[in-house]
C-alpha cells in the first residue's frame, strides 16, 4: 500500500499557498468597492485552514523521500485538490453556477484550458476576473515545472526523451522541482510583465492588460470580455498576443539554454521548427481559402487566420472571429487542429509537436523497412537516436489519446449533446484549448448551457490531458495500488 | 528500377478473366430482353482485348519469380486496373454518371465498400445489378487471398502475426495464392449458395437472393433496392443477412482449421471473441438507448440495433433504418464504429479487430511498465508472445490510419463538403463500409450528389483501406523505386 501522508503534506502546502493567493482578488474587489471581497476572504480562510490542517496532521512525513509511485498520485491529487478549493470563490461569487460549474471553471483555469461557464464578463467585478487569470498563471508555471521535473522521470508518453542526468535521481524530485520552478518562474514572470506592458501601451486598460498577460503567457484563454480578444478589435493587440501565445508554447528549458549556452538553441530544435512551420502552413492555407472562397481582403485574411491558428495550436483559445462561419475547409481544419498542441515543457497542451515529429519519423522508417526488411534503420530526434521503447511509448500515448477522445465523445453524446459539440468539447478539454466548434461552444459561445454531468466529464478530460493521460490513468489500475 | 513486365502480365490475366465475367450480366440483360446486353458485350470485348494484349506483350516475363517488391506494385496496380475496366459497363449503361462516378462505383464494388452513386435501383435492368454484386463477390475472394497469401509476407501493419512457415518463401507467391484461392473459394462459394437459398426461401426473388447473397458474404453492401435491406421489411431476411455478414467478417483461415483440425478453432481465437463481444456490447447499448430514450419497443430495438451494428462493424453497409435519426448517442457511436472493421483474413475492412486486441494489450503493458519500470512484460496475442516489431507495426498502422483519415477529411472538406459528410465519407471509404452519416450520404442517402474530385478522393481512400494503406503508400516513396 502507498503511504499517502507525504502526498497529503504537499497538497496541504499547495492549499495554504492557494488560500493566500485568494487575498489578491479580495484586494482588487475591496479597492473597487465590490462586496465580493468578502467571498474571497472567506474562501481564503477555508482554504488556508484546510491546507494548514493537512500539513499539521502529516508533518511527520518526509516529502523529500517521495518515490516514483508517489509522484503519480501526488501530481494527480494536487491538481484535483487545488481545483476543488480554487472553485470555492467562483461558486460563491456567481449565484448562477453550481459547484460542478465552479469546479469546471477552476479546472479550466488551472489546466490553462480557458473554457468558461461564465458570461457577462464585461461587467463582472475585478476580483473574479483577476482570480481566473491567476489560476491560468499559476497552472501555467505548475505544468512547466511538472513536465520538466516530474514527467520525464515517470516515462510518460515518450517524455523520457527529455530526461537529463539529474532526473534519474528520484529521491530529489521536490528540491529539483523547487529549483526549476525558480529558474523557469523568472523567465515566466519577465514574459508576463513584458506582455502586460505592451498590451497596456497598445490600448488595454492596466487591469485588462494584467489579466490578458496572465492568460496569454500561460496559453490559457480566459478574457475580461465575452468577445475575448475580438472585443478590442486591434491588429496591434492581436500581434502582441500572437507573439506571447507562441512564447508560452515553446519549451521553457530551451529559453534557459538559449540564454546561457547556445543562442540558437531554439531555432535548431526539431520541435520548435515543426511547430513554427505548422503555424505558417495552416495560416497560409486558411488565408488562401478566405481570400479565394470567402472574398476576404488578403491582409485581413492573414490577420484572421494567423490569430486563430496560433490561438488553437498553442491551446490558448482566445477568439477574434467565429471560424465556424468560415466554410467547410476551416471547419475541418479546426476540428483536428484542436488536438495538435504546442511544444512539450511549455504551458500548452494537446498531443504536442515532438510526438508528431516522432510519428512522422516512425512512419517513414516503417515504409522504408517494408521495402528493405533486413535493413537496420534507427529513427532519430534532434539528430540523436531514439530507442524503440520511446517510440512505443509515443505511439501508445497517441493511440490512447485518440481512444480517450473517442470514448469520452461517446459518453458526452450519451448525455444528450450533439456530435460536433460533444466531440469538440472533449477534444478541446483533452488538449486544454478552450472553445470547441458549433453554435453552442464555438469561439462565439461558452459552456453555460452544459449540464453538470457533462461539465464533470469535461473537467476530468482537462485533468487527463494536462497530466499527459497516464499520470491519471495508472491510478485506475489494480497494479498501482497493490505493488 | 523495378521490371514492371511481370506486373503487367498478371494484370493482363486478371483483365482477360474480368472481361469474360462481363458476359454474365450480358446474359442476364439478354434474357430479360434489355438492350444493355450490348453494353456488357462491348465492354467485355474491350477488356478482354486489353488483357490479352498485355499478356502477349509481356509473356516473356516469369510471374512465378515475383519478388517482395513486385508484390506491392502488383497488388495496387491489379486492384486499380481491374476497377478501371470494371467501370466501363457501369458508365455506358448509366447515362447520368461520369467516368469518375463509374470508377468510384467499380472501386466501391471491388473493395466491397458498397457506396453507390446510382439511384433508381428498384427499376434498374438486371445486368447492372448482377454486375455490381459480382464485383463485390470477386473483390471479396480477392481480398481474402491477398490478405492471407500476400499481406503477411509484406509485413504490413502487423499482418506478419499471421505468417505461416510457407509465407516466408517469397518465390512462391503466385502458386500459393492460387492454391489458397481454391481452398478459400470453395468455402466462400458454399457460404454464398447457402445464403442465396435461405434468402430465396425467406421471400426474396431468386434474382434478389443471388445479388444479396453475393454482397452479403463479401460484406459489400450493394443492393437491388434504394432502400437496401429495409425494402424487404422482414425480420427473417435481416436475421439471415446478419448471420452471413458475420460469416464473411470472420477469418477464413480459421474455417479451414475448424473443419480439418480443431472444431473450436473459431471460438478460441482472440480476434473472433473480441469481435463477437463488440457486436454484443454495442447492440445492447444501442438497444437500451432506443428503449429508454426513443420509446422503441424492446424487441424492435434489438432488431434495429443488431442489424445496423453488424452491418457497420462487418463493413457491409446494408441499411434497414436511418440511424442518423436515433439521437445523439447512436450518432456518436456510428461515427466511430465506422472505423473499427471485422477480422483480418476476411472480406471486411476497417482497422480490424486484431489490432484493437493488440492495442489494448500494449496500453495495459505500458501502464504496468510505468509502475514497474524494470519489469520485463511480454505482450501476448492468442497466448503467444508478440515481438516488439509487431507492436510497432500495429501502432504505426493505426496512427497512419488516423492520419490518413484526418488529412483526407480535410481534403474533402476543402472541396466544399460539410464536415460530418466529409469525415464519414472518408472514414467509410477507408474502412470499406458504404454509408456515412448526415442527410447526404447517410444510410438513407447515396453519393450521387458528390462532385467528381470528391469521388476520386473517396475511390483512392477505398483502395488505401482495402490494401492496408502501406501496400499503396510505399509506392509513393522514393526508396521504393530507387532500391
Amino acid at each position: 500500500m502507498i503511504d499517502i501522508k507525504p502526498v497529503l503534506f504537499i497538497i496541504g502546502v499547495l492549499l495554504a499557498l492557494l488560500g493566500a493567493a485568494m487575498l489578491v482578488p479580495a484586494a482588487f474587489d475591496a479597492l473597487a468597492g465590490h462586496a465580493d471581497w468578502a467571498v474571497f476572504v472567506v474562501s481564503s480562510l477555508v482554504t488556508v485552514f484546510a491546507g494548514v490542517s493537512l500539513v499539521l496532521t502529516t508533518r511527520t512525513a518526509h516529502p523529500t523521500s517521495l518515490g516514483l509511485r508517489h509522484a503519480f498520485l501526488t501530481t494527480t491529487m494536487s491538481w484535483t485538490g487545488v481545483a476543488a478549493f480554487a472553485a470555492l470563490p467562483l461558486m460563491f461569487a456567481s449565484p448562477d453556477i453550481t459547484y460542478a460549474g465552479a469546479f469546471f471553471e477552476a479546472m479550466s483555469g488551472l489546466t490553462t484550458t480557458g473554457s468558461t461557464v461564465l458570461s457577462g464578463l464585461d461587467t463582472a467585478p475585478p476580483g473574479i476576473l483577476v482570480w481566473r487569470g491567476m489560476l491560468h498563471w499559476l497552472g501555467g508555471i505548475g505544468i512547466i515545472v511538472t513536465s520538466v521535473a516530474i514527467m520525464p522521470m515517470l516515462r510518460i508518453g515518450g517524455m523520457q526523451l527529455f530526461r537529463t542526468e539529474s532526473s534519474d535521481n528520484s529521491e530529489k524530485i521536490v528540491p529539483r522541482a523547487a529549483q526549476l520552478a525558480s529558474a523557469f518562474g523568472r523567465i515566466y514572470l519577465v514574459m508576463t510583465i513584458a506582455c502586460m506592458v505592451l498590451l497596456w501601451s497598445a490600448g488595454m486598460t492596466g487591469f485588462e492588460a494584467l489579466v490578458h498577460a496572465m492568460s496569454t503567457v500561460s496559453t490559457g484563454g480566459f478574457s475580461t470580455s465575452d468577445a475575448s480578444i475580438g472585443h478590442f478589435d486591434s491588429p496591434l493587440i492581436e500581434m502582441i498576443v500572437v507573439v506571447f501565445m507562441i512564447g508560452g508554447a515553446l519549451p521553457f528549458a530551451l529559453y534557459i539554454r538559449a540564454l546561457t549556452q547556445n543562442h540558437d538553441a531554439l531555432w535548431r530544435d526539431a520541435q520548435v521548427r515543426a511547430f513554427l512551420a505548422g503555424i505558417a502552413i495552416w495560416t497560409a492555407a486558411l488565408s488562401l481559402w478566405l481570400v479565394l472562397g470567402q472574398d476576404v481582403e488578403p491582409l485581413q485574411a492573414v490577420r484572421m487566420s494567423l490569430f486563430n491558428v496560433v490561438s488553437v495550436i498553442t491551446t490558448t483559445g482566445f477568439a477574434t472571429a467565429d471560424y465556424n462561419l468560415w466554410g467547410t475547409f476551416p471547419f475541418a481544419v479546426f476540428f483536428w487542429l484542436i488536438l495538435v498542441g504546442g511544444c512539450t515543457g511549455s504551458t500548452s497542451g494537446g498531443i504536442k509537436i515532438f510526438r508528431f515529429v516522432i510519428l512522422v519519423t516512425t512512419a517513414r522508417r516503417h515504409l522504408h523497412q517494408l521495402i528493405h526488411p533486413n535493413a537496420v534503420i534507427v529513427p532519430t530526434y534532434n539528430r540523436r537516436p531514439v530507442p524503440e521503447a520511446i517510440l512505443l511509448s509515443v505511439l501508445s500515448f497517441v493511440t490512447v489519446f485518440f481512444a480517450v477522445f473517442v470514448i469520452l465523445s461517446i459518453v458526452v453524446a450519451s448525455l444528450g449533446v450533439d456530435f460536433i459539440t460533444a466531440a469538440t468539447a472533449v477534444s478541446q478539454a483533452l488538449a486544454n484549448v478552450g472553445p470547441g466548434l458549433g453554435p453552442i461552444i464555438g469561439p462565439a459561445g461558452n459552456y453555460s448551457t452544459m449540464s453538470d454531468p457533462v461539465l464533470a466529464v469535461l473537467a476530468f478530460a482537462m485533468l487527463l490531458g494536462r497530466l499527459e493521460l497516464f499520470t491519471v490513468l495508472v491510478l485506475f489500475t489494480r497494479a498501482y495500488w497493490r505493488a
